[in-house]
């Protein structure tokens, strides 16, 4: 079966040379951002499940989990959490093959569970959340689907994906990701639930980030100023070092200490008291928030990796979107990758696969058309490494 | 306060002029619809309580729902529902005044209620759903916020807009619009659950539909061939009379008679089986979704009408963008508006607010920058306007 | 298979001759109560959708149903409920014959819903409960002892039963009656959350009454109080025609217009503001409770009518007891009987069966013992009978 | 305040006369004990919290618990369980003081995690359970009560109790906790769920006991086989140290080996496996449930200790009973005692204050009128102490 693949070139102001650009990272500690991980976490565990006992992944999507805010009393020196915070666990999945009854549901709260107790040092899983599951039994049409020979998309839907990252983009994700990394390990009062904004006006780099301050490790007033300035500087030179624009860092500016209000929780995690967060509303496949590019409404987290396009077009279209801009040798600035599925039709068969290419100038798009198609050949004929990698846990989706 | 807006001259091939759009409108009984619009109906009901008692609308955010899918069998003639869907409505809200005590939750609950009566006629909301509430009191620090003089951000975050859809987007969303309409009134075995997805591929606009068929209103097999054919000549019909360009409808491409397999439903909606829906997942406050476009990942939907600016500044972007084209009398092919808010700031006063236009061939975009200004200038200055409409239910959310 | 009846005589102070009685009803609208018959019209719903699909009852226990009160704010003339009262039923089931998958949680909730709007004039089912049902299926083992040709025990349990009522207890359960019935037909401000305990103290019989009071229609504090008035009034003079001894009523002495403490609700039900119920937890299956009787701690409601001795035996035995005071004409003052299955036994053949009889005085018991046996071998050669006066609702359970 | 007292003499044949006797104990790990459980650790840690904080118990009501069973698949050498218990707490509790908001969901959560880890040996707490909680604040007017300097009765509801246990009574009581305790420790296999019923006909004790087994602890049919014949031998010795009477003594009588069925688990829990549970539904606040004896209805799990009569009457009357045998050196055979409140009035003055005494053969019951009477004022006046000692962990209620 052959395939149609669209490359055309764009033309557009690069990112770079545009005058404003937004650009936001949720990071692990967000509500969003812990549904997501919840879900993808469940997601592969069952997939491992399904793996060891048969051999293949069947069917299941646990791409919605529902947390709803607890209630808190934070306060220097050490608060309490008051009313746990509630996760419910959705989706579908093969609960049962033959005459075998699947430990689904038991296998989901486990991995969800050990997931809450490895990312977030300051929550006490056993009385700060209430964990329960509502995933069951898959459509049987749905099903059926899936256990033919090849691989069908699951849905009509579509994946989306570029590259390269913008400075801007790459200053966004990788400072959440220090905050999150280093900088956790060494300032334990920084909770992972953070946000950065990055808001570039021509050569300015505003970030603006949100950080929630676990309680027991601030004494007081005049420590919790002390963090938030050591948090301006780390950014601040963390971020200098990828750039020669202006770096500004705005850190907590909803805090109003005439009013005694600052962003201090117990648990590190703004979940605890009354921030409810849902999948699939947070990052993008690739980390980031980026309303100036061309994004997907698909969650990817918590989708099977196997007949799922909402997942696996999204991520390979990043993948193919990389791949064009490494073999073109700076002569592709930017590239703009769309995959369309079908539903019933193979996941390897997109109904449309498009590029769009800002070339350098003076560069024709049209002499990287049979190297671009090629590579889309190869990402689509290979799609199961996508699979493999996951499973592996070398991908990350949101 | 003087507000910084910026206007640029985006560089960009014209949407119409792109080789491949792609464009998808999830219809008001797909269940991230359903989520979107019980989210939506909640936040208004209390805030016509507020108002009523109070004479202002006090803080809360409803912008979550979740919907677990129930089991069903549908079969020609009438099939049964077997588990009923669970919906869980979750948010925040003020829950008391002083010693009153409001009725937050059964607020809630009757206005889920009537709306899930309301808009799909195969439902039997007594028997086929189980409607939960987990709204409570939100942050006391964010409801603190709230009751300043002046309106504050209750976040960081942006909206983004644009102006004019293109013909693709019109079409996508005025038939999905005709199918829950005149074609639901005509047919009543036309399910309210329809996803219509266009891929413009140059001058061929494909339209894929899916519509979850009443199983009660089709006798068999060959009565449901029919309804596709008749969906297939009436929404070809319908489309053809936007364009000039050639139109193609595949209708329930999943179909396999070979297997008995139809898009056959008890109710009308796939949440009946197995599928599940959460708030923001699905359109976009402008009531599509086009990766090829700017987006912002907030829901627009349940989310407060006075400091939420995940759902004002997502319309007002809208609005200023339609006026932005309407005011400019051609000059102007498409504009891009973006709105950044900085928590704790005054919701009229974003912290970014930017204008891309791609101008006609010899415009010169500046000569517009005063009048574009002005229309963010009153659009800003009058933000309780949207407000306003939106209580009077005079805008959609998605 | 010969069955063991033992019948003994009883050395005892007849009831009347006691000086100290204790009985209590609670009425149809108390918490407990509704649980006991939600659970009960669920189980007859599914026994009756069982019976007509397959010609028999299939196994099912939905002896649990958890009410967890909701939040009201009851005022004269009318008030609100604020948060919903919250129902869970809880269960097991046969959900699936062969391949045929059964609407078991639909007709649950629809029979449970019907209940509620049947039973209790000022509850907005629509509004002011939220039902959710986690009935599911049973465990296997237990389904297939189901499935023999004869009935088995499904559990090692007890059933005990006695006749005749005292007089004490015959006016708390029929002034119990009167008051949900008559009165509440003429009394619309009498809610049906009713109890009434009745303690004697040798010739006098003082009922306390708790009467939940409906807010909307009482004006104000005289009304109240002329409401318990004639409460009070008409109460009195209904039980007096049962009896010479000296009756003394008390209405719901908890109230202390003082402090503007009255027993007022929306919805005439206790459950509306922070009164949980359960099943099992109320009257017994002859609508007390008499602790100075044999009673069995099993819940009657919601079981299944076919091999639950736990439901059976409490109902048969009272059925025995029963026909042996009308068999004997005025020479057995009270019969007490006791049957003690096995499990895996057939229901029709209990461990043990027992009377015990207190004779009248100079009457010898031995003369009886035949006539005594042939009572029970004819109530277990038949108890198919009573599940089918089960099924045509023509026997209470609590 | 005087009290009025009875004391009365009953003319009834002694237990041990009586041909017939059931007893029953549903051991620590049967759903409904586990339901008890969870009910009163919750209560005693809530008190607990209260205690430190203010000095004094606030009011509280957690005597509702609700567990859907789960489902498992047990098989010899160690299954798997595959969905996990749903346990939802459900009761009334002071949320707030003041400004002070208390942690009460989370102190609950946390209490009842810590006693199903505590208690059952094979269950994984972190993956096999799913604990929520929808304990809220009480309603108003209670609390109102229950904040004067007298604790005022929050109910009116009566308590029973009697001394002292016949033989049978106290072999299936001491029985069922052998098997928990030594046994447990000694053959890991016993699991904790465990039934005991005792069925004594004249001189023979019948004691029929289901015990579920830990899987993996049993090799196989064989293995599983010795385990019921130790069971048997070891309760049977253990039995026959109380009494010169037969003892005979059954094991899992449902087990059906040509069926492959077997009483076997993966944690020693019916509820593993669609089990329902719920509170006061099992063993009254004596260890037993007694069809022959006085019984209340009334739940004494989870119920506060100040003001809950449903729980202080019960283990009052029955210390008030142990004393007068205690106190009449064999000169009385039985002592049933019951205390009825009224609501409203001071839980030290009963409306109801009641002894019936069986005296031994020659006895005159007036003698002790006034011994009697004084035990009963030592109790009501000094109840304080039976809070304490609740609190001091010095009481079992179930």
């Amino acid at each position: 079966m052959e395939r149609r693949i669209v490359v055309e070139k764009l033309e557009q102001t690069p990112k770079e040379d545009q005058q404003i650009e937004l650009v936001e990272r949720k990071a692990i500690g967000h509500p969003d951002s812990i549904a997501d991980g919840l879900s993808e976490t469940v997601s592969r565990s069952l997939s491992r499940m399904y793996m060891e006992k048969y051999g293949k992944i069947l069917h299941h999507n646990t791409d919605e989990t529902q947390i709803v805010g607890g209630q808190a009393h934070a306060e220097f020196g050490g608060g309490l959490v008051l009313e746990p915070i509630y996760i419910l666990l959705v989706g579908r999945a093969v609960t049962r093959v033959g005459n075998d009854r699947l430990p689904y549901r038991t296998v989901a709260l486990g991995a969800a569970r050990k997931y809450l107790q490895k990312n977030f040092a300051s929550l006490d899983v056993e009385v700060d959340v209430s964990l329960d599951c509502r995933i069951s039994q898959g459509s049987e049409d749905l099903r059926g689907l899936y256990e033919t020979s090849e691989d069908l998309s699951n849905d009509t839907s579509f994946g989306v994906g570029y590259a390269p990252y913008s400075e801007t983009e790459r200053i966004v994700l990788d400072t959440a990701n220090y905050i999150n990394g280093q900088l956790k390990a060494e300032f334990p009062a920084f909770g992972e639930d953070v946000k950065v904004m990055g808001a570039r006006d021509t050569d300015d780099i505003n970030l603006t980030i949100a950080v929630a301050m676990v309680d027991r490790h601030v004494a007081d007033a005049d420590e919790y100023q002390n963090l938030v300035s050591t948090m301006k500087e780390k950014a601040h030179d963390f971020a200098t070092k990828y750039t020669d624009r202006n770096i500004n860092v705005y850190v907590n500016t909803a805090d109003d200490p005439s009013k005694d209000l600052y962003y201090l929780t117990v648990t590190g995690l703004s979940m605890e008291n009354g921030d409810d967060g849902s999948v699939g509303r947070g990052n993008r496949s690739n980390g980031l928030i980026t309303p100036g590019r061309p994004m997907s409404m698909e969650a990817s987290a918590g989708k099977n990796p196997v007949t799922h396009v909402g997942k696996l077009y999204n991520l390979l279209s990043t993948r193919i979107a990389n791949d064009i801009i490494e073999g073109t040798g700076g002569d592709i600035k930017e590239a703009y990758v769309r995959l369309l599925s079908q539903i019933g039709s193979p996941v390897s068969h997109p109904f449309v696969a498009d590029a769009q290419l800002i070339p350098a100038p003076g560069v024709d798009v049209n002499k990287y058309n049979s190297d671009v198609t090629a590579i889309f050949e190869d990402h689509l004929d290979n799609i199961a490494r996508l699979k493999n990698d996951i499973l592996a846990d070398k991908v990350t989706v949101f």
